[in-house]
């Protein structure tokens, strides 16, 4: 059984001593190539994904550990899931509501 | 002075009997027609704001207060803010930044 | 190898039809009642964790779930990770530190 | 009139270069001594405020401003607003509504 559900994901290093933290970043979305059935996108805020929950919670784990792997000593991860059950969610689906709306 | 700064804005109306929450998306998004000057950008998840700080939070509490002008009763909203003060930043300039770095 | 770090996660069902939403919150914290290892923390806008990474992660999971076994349709929950790996965090300790310091 | 809300806030220097965040939090939180009229509660994860919103966003406003003060020159925000109407919630009433059904 899968689950579909639409999950947007920021991973911040603290503490680095430099203010861009745009090669921290593309560490984080490199993790993201291998995982082939994850739909994603990136935003100036963050990188939304959409999938299989499990799956992408397994991403998830992965682009926290990212900025370790280049030196960071603390990081601060946030995730939001939006899981609905009644009805399939997609990201072009939930933005086309809005807009047909508009 | 301005202060440049990119906002991204979730508001959710809470306990409104229905799982569909598109329309009182569509009317937080049309609050932001009159503020000119502030750039938006509609994802999946959320409406992310390029502007002025202070404007951005005038925008930001009324977007809070429209889905109770469409009879929610209780509203969630989560605000982020990134404000970087050595460096203008973007929408655009962040998103590029990281894909220079894949 | 174990990896303690900090999470605060936030459960939230949405379209139920009512305001109130305690009696999902107390689903969501029953959960917690047989992970032994995590030391828990209720707050009035979420529930905060400390313990092993992987562990508080399984248990985010089954508190995501919890709200779905009560009829929910729709569930959206935040998850903000805090893992420092320089020094050990404590709930206790991040709260002494700042109160040391005021 | 006034509009009773719970609000919960975190303010995060970016780019320190040191990553302990405490003397910086310590100034965010000095900024509230003056707001007589707002609640507070430290948490681990973050400061939580209860009182009129209007009141809490001009704190907030500052709160996020206090790190720039100590030379910062990256700050990430979050606020997450709790805003319910169809009844008057408190950070006491909104853990015991909880506990009662556990």
């Amino acid at each position: 059984m899968s689950n579909h559900v639409i999950v947007e994901i920021t991973v911040v290093p603290l503490g680095t001593g430099a203010t861009s933290l745009s090669s921290y970043v593309a560490g984080v979305e490199k993790v993201l190539e291998k995982y082939k059935n994850i739909k994603t996108m990136l935003t100036p805020m963050s990188t939304i994904l959409e999938g299989d929950l499990e799956e992408i919670l397994a991403a998830a784990r992965e682009m926290h550990e990212a900025p370790f792997l280049k030196g960071a000593k603390r990081v601060s991860t946030r995730i939001n899931i939006d899981d609905r059950r009644d009805k399939a969610i997609t990201m072009e689906g939930k933005m086309e509501a809005v807009k047909a709306k508009l």
